[in-house]
């Protein structure tokens, strides 16, 4: 993700990194070019114009069309940072009720924070594909635990699996009851629904149906736009394509950027960022010296 | 469903298959004809032209209603894909929380495992109108239940029974309380609301009057066009309403392709892989030698 | 509700039925009436035209207000289904949870089973304002009871305390424990949340000023267009008058017609085969001879 | 609120009471009275037309800002009422809930149920700045227990914490464990939520800057319109301005009344009715010869 | 953020506070002056105008992209303000169900009452960015507590925290059993999930791409606008750019200045105002005397 301040207005303007310029730059480019040849063939050769009547009358169909499809990838972004500002608060919220109820065993503790902490590297490393990462923490758990788990089918579901028998580990050692456990467990659960979501927005894209004859459309009203304009634009034909093709294919590409929010784009979310706060917020409880913080409530 | 990568644009351009041609070819056509007559009797029988005016007025309205009637249409993918996605989350939670408790019996878990993989093969045959199907796994359970289920009135509610038998069977040998067997069973309930909420979507189209009434404005719509653009168009009438049939009659497709998401076709959600991906998920689980996973936390 | 296959095309385009014809027809004849009127005093007695200006500039907002509105109605139908939804999967969770718990009492658990089953009656009744209605499975209920529910204050609630209380019984006679009985009693909890969802749509329509603004907006508009069109589109004028009201009136229309979605008409729900759909489902798991369904979990 | 029937189209058309006109008249005539002087400058004094391109270009984001505001309202409107209908749900699950516990007890029961039954038109006093209202069962309750709730900080929270310490005091009566308790304390809490959302609508308009930018553009383009009307529409300038300023003003109007729909205007919810609805439904529940409702289950 | 009464209409048009102008002036003023300079040129240099038609065309997309933008915003807002409503509810809920259980132990429910006041103050500094700060009830509590918690890694989780040691002490002082101090603690994780989803408003801007092509498509739209005016509009070609940029840079701030409305700004959420209001509602069930409330419920 890029950082900025949506309250400075010119900063940007000359930004390509991120701004989707490499990505559309060849389709407006053939749009314009075009637009030279038909002026050109207007002008020199024969007329070849027409009324801007039917532009005008498709034009709302695919502009909203357009627009729509772009709040729809908008609203799986942000859908995408629900579930992830979900883990954060599931991570919080698992670290701080079990500690009350842990704070006498920093062993057991301490393996459920780091374990707890790896959940989000797994679930990041998983949706980009990469190889399994389960964050700096994982130096500091039993290796032969953390390759197993690094082979797992599907490792996040292997790191949950584990957190859920550390919970069940503190049962049988008396901390609490059946009923905490599974309390405590309601928030690994959350975890693997949030997860789950995240594959969801990842593995479906919009309906190919959808997605295809938005683009045909626009095509044919980008590449047939230089006929309804040549006659009274002329040579002023070829900026007015531009723009148009600029504004339409830079809509459609910013719908196409953040549908899938989870991969290493400019437009993407900072997974790596979301993941280094659960640690840092998480290794603030660690105990530093094998125990648990002491608390005195003096009501 | 189709595969495809979003970023790839001039890739599908030339696809048939899901983009809707052979749905929409015949009004596209007729319409195109149509055009044709028109412009043949306007030049060389008599002048029928009207003013654009009225297609104006009347385009925002309907463009308006048209792309919000997909909208709708692709609510209803993305609920259905939810609900799928809300799916593979409980099995995978029910796997897991289970599997805590039921590690000393592998045949218990076991059993329990391969029920659950049978629901979501349950749940899509059932939705679309196939033979009961119970999935790779239910081969691996007694052929009496396996029969008594596919045999039942409601398949998927008959797995579900079966699933919650089993946690009832788990707590009467003792491996938990009558408490954490509600809390198992809460992932069943929500399994069957899933599905529910599947057959509420494939169940209730549009309401009959907003399809109807979208159709006949926009067959009024595009018939009528002809008569508007002949005029200054001439033969160049015939593609302009092309493009405007084309466009319209596919937006209209598109909601109607995608508003029951969970059928065969090219842009229906992809049942088989996801009924795959629990499968694969779960047998991960199963414990190989019959004995469940062995755990060794180590705090 | 009218049933339809969206995929059929130009298979409804003649139905009366279902497409508020009845219900629109004189509003747009008025219209055209007056069209008509405007178009001869325009071109015998004296010119009276207008420029479209106007109404290209307000077409925007009304056309907005109006598919918006449409589309409130539409998420009010939808909210409807989903809730009608809610009370199907809350029947079968409460069915087949209990049915682990009852399994050895047959009668109680065919009497929850059966009061179960007059609940989506009953709410049926109560939202359309019909006589109180328990379905067919009350005959099979003693009778004292039924009319005692039936004469209550608030029929379904009734049911619901019914329910209730067959609950208590369960727990009375030693079948589970008081946890048990709370969940349970959730499903009752959640059908009484349904209930009142649906009671809520059917109470309150769109707020006054609203559609009384859209209406006097449309009328407005409808009538002062002949005006702007005689000039260019003479005695087409008539025709183009109907093809917009005919449009306008229309989508208003549907909006009234799906705003409360529990009535008899033919875009109204189908609540009878809903209440069919769970009576049978529930029917399907009532003890025939008299023993609950005999279970054998070979695991 | 106004009663009405949506299916009655043409009933309506004469009303002023809730149908704005008085909110309205004084900005519409201004606008009107504005537009009587241009036309009669530029056609007596001088020539002072422009043509309407920009009020075309301008008038689609202008349409767009209005509306949406309009339906950002009807959202607060419709939140507002599914609040008030999950308190009504609330009271009826506590009553029902708590009937099968406390049947034992009626002194205990009817405290709680006429408690209950003041939570609903406390909320509305509060909503509505008036002086603490209790509502009619008040009368029927200890008046020193009434007199300090009427004179806490925060009416509708000492109501709902009065139903706690009765729920308390059942379960120190021995009618039922902690953990039904806390179960049935859930409906207070929800009811609290419920009021809590309410407030937040009450207490947040539209955010100021959304507010008067939109009104200030209306003005723009309202005030400038005859200018880009009156060479060609005349002395028509004058209804035609008015047509567009009763529409624009009109629905920004409704987008102010119904933000905030807990006041005792004509387009704001029926809390009185909504109350005495709770009211009636929770009276019958009153036992009424201090013995709660026999309840017999034949199985 | 600014009071007002949305019933006055003309009440604000003269505010410069919280109306964007100084933010937008500079803007405006660029496009102004740059039309200003494009008239000069047309008239006394050499023509230099286009037609309005691809304004037109390109007008729509851009409008829509603008208001849903700021629709999107405002969503923001409003989910934020929810945030603060739950906040508000929450600390409210476990004042009142702890009271019931921590009624003779005045000292440790003082000390939860004045921590659970702490938390809000401590979430807006947080938002803020400024230096923590714990609310006037703060210095009632152990000074080294609170100078701990002041010094945490992050100050409204060790607040929370806090709560969570004081719940635990309560069960360990016997006032109720595990399960209600689960249940009790589910408020302060409901409190974690809403400071969680503020934190996710506040870091989370759209997206960069979003942003940028709409400010671009912005200046070409508005720097262009004077061109396709000059030639019929002339000198009024001017302030007819001043309306339309005015507008739509209006409409692209007011998207700014409410997408994170957790600042100090004029158009933000008033958390001093909610944190006080909770305050107080909590004071009031402070024991003052150091008993809690008598209860005497006479049912």
């Amino acid at each position: 993700m890029i950082d900025y301040d949506p309250h400075r207005w010119w900063t940007y303007f000359h930004y390509l990194r991120g701004s989707m310029i490499k990505e559309i730059v060849y389709r407006v480019m053939a749009c314009v070019l075009w637009s030279v040849g038909v002026v050109a063939v207007h002008l020199h050769v024969r007329p070849m114009d027409i009324q801007p009547t039917v532009h005008t009358l498709a034009g709302i169909s695919l502009s909203l069309l357009l627009v729509f499809r772009t709040n729809s990838s908008y609203d799986r972004f942000w859908e995408g940072r629900k579930l992830w500002g979900g883990i954060v608060n599931e991570t919080r919220n698992l670290a701080r009720a079990a500690g009350v109820f842990l704070r006498g065993d920093a062993a057991l503790y301490g393996a459920l924070l780091r374990w707890t902490t790896a959940f989000p590297y797994a679930s990041a490393a998983a949706l980009r594909g990469s190889s399994a990462d389960l964050g700096p923490r994982a130096a500091e758990l039993p290796p032969e635990q953390v390759a197993q788990v690094r082979g797992a089918q599907h490792v996040p579901l292997a790191v949950a699996r584990r957190m859920s028998e550390l919970l069940d580990e503190g049962r049988r050692r008396g901390y609490y009851a059946e009923y905490v456990q599974l309390q405590l467990d309601q928030n690994v659960q959350l975890l693997i629904d949030y997860l789950g979501g995240c594959e969801r927005i990842h593995k479906t894209p919009m309906p190919f149906a959808y997605m295809l004859h938005l683009r045909r459309a626009l095509v044919l009203y980008c590449f047939s736009l230089p006929l309804a304009l040549v006659d009274v634009f002329g040579w002023a034909t070829v900026p007015a394509t531009f723009v148009v093709a600029y504004l339409f294919f830079g809509i459609e590409e910013i719908g196409v950027e953040i549908e899938d929010p989870f991969g290493n784009d400019d437009n993407d979310l900072p997974l790596e960022r979301i993941c280094d706060t659960i640690q840092k917020n998480l290794t603030a409880l660690l105990p530093a010296d094998g125990s648990a913080p002491q608390v005195s409530p003096t009501p």
